[in-house]
């Protein structure tokens, strides 16, 4: 159906609303790239419903006329908890892709993430958001030249982090892009590369399964070790947040190597089916962590209050995925910023219902898993 | 469909029978009203399906030949453990609106709650139902001298407590609401006040979401705090009972403010979406009590054995929400009255079939989590 | 349909199968009263669902090429550990009543409980199955006189014991029933009673809910207490079953009063929504009894491998309501003695492929809660 | 619909598109038979939801980039951690049988286990797949001289271990087969026998129920004890694994039988609805074992984070059943190979996901119930 023609959808009020309204625009690649999940897909369904299972415990009669949402992540005060996660090539999702969600962070005041494998350059989102707190997601390449010049034009360019992904020494196996045989379109480039290289990795290479996974496998470094990490550091002076912990053990690792940050994620649910629900895992993180370093989640976020259970379980600030590209795919730079409103006006919402005027309000008790209730 | 039109219903046996021929009458937005709660309504199903998590442990071959339904709450003894819940503007759901919903209490001899937001008045409900335990409940507007006017009313016509709303600074996000941009009809007023102030308070503000909630916005006092009990007590003698604990936390406040009560309350889970059900809540505030007030409860009652669950689990009295609003679009208040009936007929029934012969026999032991018996 | 016009029904499999047959056969009501349980039939549903709840341990390498099923009961051996647990008025589902049933069980050599309120007197059973071990089943009704009656009809013609129901000093609110005004249909009687006063019993006198309420309503014993089993026991040498024993607290007063056996039911799930399945109760049953007197069961039985459960949690023998009804539809006789049949080869290769040769060789550890895996 | 004349499907992407291609080719009776498992199929679908249950913990930044997938069992070394598990005829599935599913075996190094009661023989088998190590599943006829005929060609014909089958002294009771009346298609033989005895042994001779059913009751031995693997240990030099073990006590014996493993299995959940799903009942035997023999199991597996739940859990390796049978169904050799390549790529990824570059680095801690993170 083409954008003319499409059906009036009335204004969404909520993020389902908007998915709903994307998944009716995009492409079935795309929607499907986007919205699938490794395997049978228990571990994205359980990413949200993993939410449903906690329970907020209100408290009453504080004075919640005035609300802060405020936080400060990585020493910079931001003006809401969330932010955009890193996830590839928006630009199928809307033409002018990480340009509208970056600006759309920025005039909401949420972080930015840019993804390595963006549709618009490091350059091209600096230029279009340049008061968004933005971060850059990084993959190590087999070439660490490669990898080196995205961190330099990171620096260069004012982003405030590096994210670096842990959990992708491959591409995890999702069915709806095997099915598909799931490729860039060919309009599009992943415009951080320009060399040959680069281009060579999203031609089709084969002839079973998603390009994208033979890109990754051709290029990305699968012999990586925490010794990445000490070099990393060694070429940079920006934070590192470590991308996609999700257990206990690595957090020491990860806290042996100073880290800035490490973001609790399994990748959207894309990397293995089975694969703990992040705000399941979070409390591991968190009490591991023990205050040593900032803790971030993505993952199955996609209603104001699961920001406030992630806040409450212990995470500094929650990142947003595929919600910001069904917003894309709704409505631009507009859709985008109308789920970061949703979401916001939701949170606010739970902040005064429960008592809280700020961020700092929200107490560990106010949080806990339904058995809390069935175990009295 | 007209009234005169309508199909030849069968008498309900259930009160779930009433709300099928009350969800087919009703207009879409008056229903959508009633029938909605925050956000995925996780909450608002978790209310009820949480009672049939519990197990009724019964006693046998105990004299059960003559029940009394009757129990003490606030000092005065009331013919059945369960009353009338307050909620909005019963004139959506009938002409006679809480005048009819009033008498079928008296006739019942349950407890009345007005609801502040009433669309008949302190006035017309005292008039129509004189010998009716009435009760009414408040909130407390920015502009204290609107409260103390609705708090001088209800002493001299005879309201026999004061409910005070501690869990709605705001009203929360019912996406049913906001798609319908629900509004109170126009032919329908807040009757209970009669100043421009709050007429203006119903009228069309925003083009975004439910009037109602706008209303709540801009008149009730968000600044609100403990201390707001303390000047409430100063200006009256009538006992106040605490609407809408949900923790034990709470609980200590409130007995510091020597409440003759609270109530067991998530507002209908029309607040935020991921508080507990009401059942799962009320054994942290009966332990918290101790026996230092009374301790009522409202959400997901409808069934008689849901007012034995509750009573087992140290409610003094159980109140009824949405079932009345049911009734009273069915049948006005001969339907009022038949959901009452239904649920004191399964209650006795209830009673008799555990070997109760009054409120009094009901004992601790004789309800417990599924869980009980899984541990076995 | 006619029973000459039915479909080719091809020869049922297991008791499902059955019970599908029946509900196409039977007139509504019947199937509805036969069918139906309390309130939302939460309870009738876990009657079944927590025997799946449950696993079975099974041991190999064990002699089973010979299988003994026998067991014995008050003192008595009997072919199966099962039999028909009391059901009223088997004549709705079969000419033959009570009579078909007796025979079947019978031939199988199963007890057979008669329920006082069959549409087949006690002396017609009698004579109709001489060689089946038989029960009755007793109410005792205001009137001790009847009660009286019918123990030494039972008495003389050779009953083995009395199945004291405890459970009912009112019947439950069964919807479907209320809905179809539920009476016995015109040609048929209580067979056990003739003079007039239980005549009346089933005549139409309310005209809302089931007239077999009422009848019980206005005959049964609502006074009843522990002091009547004194009585009864005052009046005949028959060893006394308690029918319808949910608590261990009620398990004291049972051995107290010197019982021969309790029988853990729920009545079918058809007093109040919201007892625990029987079998979920068993355990504690059994553990209270602790070998003081016999523990039967019936609720929920519909598989060989329920009756295998039950016996390794505890109970002596099981019994089976409405899936012999469900038979008697069916086929009569025939029908009936095809539903133990069936449970009989499931229980009997249930036997050998757990490493069973006989009762004595079902072991505790055999039968284990879902949780005693969750939990390794 | 002939072969010719099938629709386009498109390449399957995992196990589960070649089972539903296989349900659309295979005639309903042979569907069935391999489809179904005992009773209410509850066991049959908890083998596979019970893997839902468990947790995958990932560890990251691990040098993945080339991956031993092998493991040794028996003392052999073989290329992946899976096999074929006996499953019987499969010739029903495909005109080549067994000789096709041992060819795949081999071409992956996968070892293969061929059923006793196979549609191509030992020797057929042993033939056409040379080099696969292949083992030979037993039943113990109550005439030893077939099972030592077995025995000895297995030996003969370079079998590498004798699988002994406790758990089948019947077949259960499969509701799909006895509605079908099962039979073996008449052009079908079972392979490994030719003597009058065995031919008679698939000829229908009842009108009720399986007749496989009626082989197994006539021709097993349902006295076998303990002492028949004393026997069988005294006729081979082979060595020995138990299948069907499920519980802590049943190891006892198997360990003081000096067996060199033990495969936990429920016999595809075709024997008793009831029985724990197999990885529920793993980590009770790897626990009792305590490394005293090796540990296999089979039932639900169905995707490569299956077989690494499996391994995690203490398995040595895992056996595949069903999906083996689709894969012929599908496309004889190459869909068995098929089937096998897709778990193997599934188990390869996950390997490399969760930081494992061998078997050897799959930690214990990798995979836990879900319980683990809500009881954080």
């Amino acid at each position: 159906m083409s954008r003319e023609g499409q059906p009036a959808f009335s204004a969404p009020v909520n993020v389902e609303d908007v998915e709903r309204i994307a998944a009716a625009r995009l492409p079935r690649a795309a929607l499907d790239y986007y919205r699938s999940g490794a395997g049978e897909e228990y571990t994205l369904r359980n990413n949200r419903e993993a939410f449903r299972r906690l329970r907020i415990r209100p408290r009453v009669l504080r004075d919640v006329s005035i609300r802060d949402l405020s936080t400060v992540a990585l020493g910079k005060r931001v003006a809401v908890p969330f932010g955009i996660a890193p996830t590839a090539m928006h630009c199928m999702a809307h033409p002018d892709g990480e340009v509208a969600s970056a600006r759309a962070a920025e005039k909401i005041g949420a972080v930015f993430i840019l993804s390595t494998l963006s549709t618009r350059s490091l350059e091209e989102v600096a230029e279009a958001a340049p008061k968004a707190t933005k971060w850059f997601q990084l993959y190590i390449y087999k070439n660490r030249n490669i990898t080196e010049d995205l961190v330099r034009r990171a620096e260069r360019l004012g982003y405030k982090a590096l994210v670096l992904t842990v959990d992708a020494p491959l591409f995890g196996i999702r069915w709806a892009d095997a099915r598909n045989k799931f490729h860039l379109p060919p309009h599009l480039k992943l415009a951080n590369f320009t060399g040959p290289a680069e281009a060579d990795g999203v031609r089709e290479r084969t002839t079973k399964g998603s390009q994208l996974q033979a890109y990754v496998t051709d290029l990305f470094d699968q012999t990586l070790t925490w010794d990445a990490l000490t070099w990393l550091k060694s070429i940079t002076k920006l934070p590192i947040i470590l991308k996609g912990i999700l257990t206990k053990e690595d957090v020491e690792e990860a806290i042996n190597h100073n880290v800035a940050g490490v973001m609790v994620s399994n990748h959207g649910a894309r990397q293995v089916d089975g694969f703990p629900a992040t705000i399941e895992a979070l409390p591991e993180i968190v009490k591991a962590v023990c205050g040593r370093c900032e803790v971030f989640m993505d993952g199955g976020v996609t209603q104001g209050t699961d920001v406030f259970k992630a806040l409450a379980l212990g995470a500094k600030m929650v990142f947003i995925g595929r919600p910001v590209l069904w917003g894309l795919a709704y409505d631009g730079e507009e859709g985008a910023k109308t789920v970061l409103e949703i979401i916001r006006h939701e949170f606010d919402f739970t902040l005064a219902l429960t008592g809280c005027s700020s961020i700092a309000g929200i107490e560990k008790e106010m949080v806990v898993p339904a058995s809390f209730y069935s175990l009295l």
